[in-house]
């Protein structure tokens, strides 16, 4: 693992590292903040959205006043493999920046495409073992495509992600066209796989004891075709899962809409992690 | 004037403007940032950095929380006149991007270089009638070369800009390499003309009934040779001038470092603004 880049910031260290993923087979890149103090600390996962990297979250979601504030660490993964010999698509929805936090079985994506595993298992053991992290109190948050990854990464690995949010997530890729789109090309037309990355259907499946809670910004260009919030909710309803939906007039899917509620999600993991 | 952009954040509005600028004799971007409430607001000019823009304090500074707490309108103003028919440099600092808060006398940049100007007399009435800004309750702060902004057009406008601060000044521009190549290009070889660009000579002619604040990254790599703070430090003294300068260790020249004292800088300007 290489430390590429490295500031101050809030009394603690935000951080890049680059390594070569075995899961992925290429360079991958991820960012770290350590916030101030010594640890063992509380790690969150943030999952970022379509074309996104760490440096979204790092640069504009604010989020370090307030894990500085919380005393808790936060990982961001990339949202893809990538370089010149990874499959990719012109589109912004497809290949590179969009792995949809899956193992792709078809061709030729399923040569790299592997978040799902790159960040529960090989990002897991390197975070581990270079960060003071306490694998016991972990949670994972996202954004759009990246709250997909919260819900589904969390659902499938509850003792693992024992807290979890999301701001404007996909919740229900089979049903809308991001989703048919990317697990078309990664997944094949099969939808008993597509089910297996599905929030609303694996709820349906395996609720959690968590408490989810999920911010949607009202004014969101994405809201009606694409992420579709009433769809985990009767699941969650169905299912007994503890949800949460905060629709917020106004808010467009940006991050500034992040940016507005940060606080609240950092807080309401360092509340689920405590003790 | 014509709006291009517009999100709502933390629970007020930041909004993008276009408009023919009869100083700079162009198109021109800025953007506010307005609280939630009615207003009227205090007004906080900030100034950014070379090859910055409005987008950088919006988009990295996280500034809009501490401005909904505070009921303070920033407004962010370019950093140069742009555009096919600007002059230009391919250096980062000159021409695009490096306009230095002044107005040049020598061509091909006195043809549209005059940030001083636009910023201190058109773009104040722009904003004031349009947006819900108190005109008597006004405070300017930047960063870099927008610290250097920050600082002459308070101590040159100190009825305008009742409060100032800045993040890692250019404090003494005739000192120090940045000023020599931008104030040899735009104002000639006539050095009583820099004087009037330069805050370290200002001050001691003109110290101002504020209290300054600066906050210096120790670990900022132009701290020795191009911003210099003990210069200000000094002349502040001579003159009598209230300053603080914070000098944070291991802090850089980035937004990480900026973000980390921006509600410092907000509540300095808000409680100096106060009544």
């Amino acid at each position: 693992m290489k430390t590429t880049n490295s500031w101050k910031s809030f009394g603690g260290t935000l951080s890049v590292h680059e390594h070569d993923s075995s899961t992925c087979r290429c360079p991958m890149t991820f960012a770290v903040y350590t916030p101030p103090g010594e640890g063992p600390f509380p790690v969150l996962w943030y999952l970022s959205g379509l074309t996104c990297s760490w440096a979204n979250p790092m640069e504009k979601s604010g989020l370090q006043a307030h894990a500085a504030k919380y005393g808790v660490m936060v990982v961001a993964p990339d949202t893809s493999p990538r370089g010149k010999g990874v499959a990719d698509d012109e589109a912004y929805d497809l290949g590179q920046g969009a792995g949809f936090y899956l193992t792709a079985t078809q061709a030729p994506w399923s040569e790299h495409y592997k978040m799902d595993v790159y960040v529960t298992e090989e990002l897991q053991e390197l975070v581990f073992d270079h960060f003071p992290g306490d694998p016991a109190r972990q949670g994972v948050f996202g954004h759009s495509m990246g709250g997909h990854g919260a819900l589904t990464l969390h659902l499938k690995n509850p003792d693992t992600y024992r807290s979890v949010s999301a701001f404007s997530p996909i919740v229900a890729p089979s049903q809308v066209p991001w989703g048919h789109k990317a697990f078309g090309a990664y997944l094949g037309e099969d939808r008993a796989k597509w089910a297996q990355y599905d929030a609303s259907e694996l709820v349906r499946e395996r609720p959690s004891q968590a408490k989810i809670l999920i911010d949607q910004g009202v004014a969101d260009g994405f809201l009606e075709e694409q992420l579709k919030p009433e769809l985990f909710e009767a699941a969650c309803a169905e299912a007994g899962q503890d949800l949460t939906v905060r629709r917020h007039e106004g808010y467009d899917h940006s991050y500034y809409f992040i940016a507005s509620f940060m606080g609240d999600h950092i807080k309401h993991h360092a509340e689920a992690l405590r003790g």
